[in-house]
């Protein structure tokens, strides 16, 4: 996760939240009808942001080891043949919202070597990945790019708290330049009270020694999570892959349509994302879900998982 | 100053900044090419964001009382009898940047009944209106207004401190949701430790007890100013008015270039902003500069006048 070389001033913006770092990379490339190449599924904030800006959205299926990249040359092969400006590739690199998956190594590396066939940027958004339970650290696009096509983010959202509203991303300087400028008009900077804030917390240490706790306490409740789902799901009817980090269970239930589960289990005060709310294109993830385990006390995971269990087994 | 009544919560949104207040109005109410109603001059960095969204402006000159509002019906009327459509009015009412004038109570009148007459919205800009030196507040359009027309803006950077990025919009709650939904896609919230750090503020008393001093502290550098335009200038070739609040004097000087005398005074190490920034239409300005008095000390403020003053008298 982290980024993998020291960076020039240049190549740094802090931002108001990662979430600010879409915004502007969208003010400095897109026009309207651009196409933006994005996971499917992905982070519907991000794809939201996208959207304001008139981007339009070519996907590209994930499995346990991410996005299939294998499959971007073609799809950017037929986008181009009909006329489509693509502007850049969006992927959420570790840990994946709301998949859970890493994108591997062998990846990593293929979709580089595409996106720099193609000459397109790619904003690798990496919330989570400072939020490893086990498993070794995956090199990021960032580091291994070495033509100035990739744009990285992330955001002390998820390792210090939410509401700090403290991101950076870095790029080549000519991108980071005319973020900066879009800035402008958006906030005009990030509130400096909040960046030396977050600047002392760091410089004091206070974030390395919070890190490790702050994991060991996410990585407990994904271990209670894992732990309620063997025990109260129907093994026979949904399946999900354990996350190696991050925040998320992507839980599949062939034949339960999300959207009905979700009115069922909100009858037993249990909520959770139905899946299509992840698809850009609104092309799948009807009998998918969503589940964030970092919130809920452990006693409130279990007792939901089992209401959920429930309710998952009351279909016919 | 103060908005004039109570707000319902949902006619409230607390921005990143006053500056974002501007992009989420442009992102709930323009279209691309769409018209924007701007004083001339004007803050160039609102018009620059609205310019980001695709805005064309239409401009009304200013007199010692703002925005001639007398112009408007006539404007409006060409405007839309060539099928533009108008989004909304945007006015500094206080204390305007770049001119220092108050838009006076008979023409804020004349304005909400125009804008009620045609229908458009107004984006009433008030960063300044609690920096009062003397003379009497004049009630804010918004708490005139009795269809909702009126977005107010004000924020903390002026009477707090700038790099706060704490500022506030209220207006109708059909619009603020809007902007609330768009403020998710770019900056999801104004940092909630900032938001704190102000509301503590407030709530101690400390804001209602520094305001006057800031108020005093502003106004002795205006003073000083004052005594050294006085002082130092030609007064054959140079006018001005002076501002009851706010941040800027707002010079003119015939026959003058400002971007010339810009060149000028930058090798007497005096600089300020030529006019023409401050026109979005780029078709005045040319003789007249913004000077901002709140920033340098007294004696600074001195020295930079007289210097000023020597490279007027220089121009042939």
């Amino acid at each position: 996760p982290k980024m993998g070389r020291k960076l020039l001033p240049e190549e740094l913006l802090i931002t108001t939240g990662s979430s600010q770092v879409i915004d502007l990379l969208c003010w400095a490339l897109l026009d309207r009808g651009d196409w933006v190449i994005c996971e499917e599924p992905t982070f519907l904030g991000a794809t939201g942001t996208m959207y304001n800006h008139g981007a339009r959205f070519l996907t590209v299926p994930c499995d346990s080891e991410g996005m299939k990249v294998e499959l971007l040359p073609d799809l950017i092969e037929r986008a181009l043949a009909s006329g489509n400006r693509i502007k850049f590739i969006y992927t959420i690199v570790n840990f994946h919202n709301p998949l859970g998956c890493d994108l591997s190594l062998e990846r990593r590396k293929r979709l580089l070597e595409i996106a720099s066939t193609y000459g397109i940027m790619i904003l690798e958004d990496d919330p989570y990945g400072w939020v490893r339970f086990e498993g070794e650290e995956i090199q990021s696009l960032f580091s291994m790019d070495e033509q100035g096509l990739v744009v990285f983010a992330s955001s002390f959202s998820k390792i210090l708290a939410p509401g700090t509203r403290v991101a950076w991303c870095a790029g080549n300087s000519e991108i980071i330049r005319k973020m900066a400028v879009f800035k402008q008009g958006t906030d005009t900077c990030t509130s400096v009270v909040v960046q030396a804030i977050v600047w002392e917390y760091c410089r004091l240490g206070h974030l390395d020694s919070f890190l490790p706790r702050i994991v060991s306490h996410y990585r407990d409740k994904r271990d209670g999570m894992e732990a309620a789902l063997q025990k109260y799901m129907p093994a026979e009817r949904v399946s999900w892959q354990k996350p190696k980090g991050g925040f998320f269970y992507w839980i599949s239930a062939p034949g339960i349509p999300a959207e009905e589960l979700l009115k069922r289990a909100v009858e037993k005060k249990v909520a959770f994302v139905p899946g299509e709310a992840f698809y850009p294109t609104g092309t799948g993830g009807r009998d998918d879900f969503r589940m964030c385990f970092t919130f809920a006390s452990p006693e409130m995971t279990d007792l939901g998982v089992e209401k959920l269990g429930e309710a998952i087994s009351e279909f016919e």
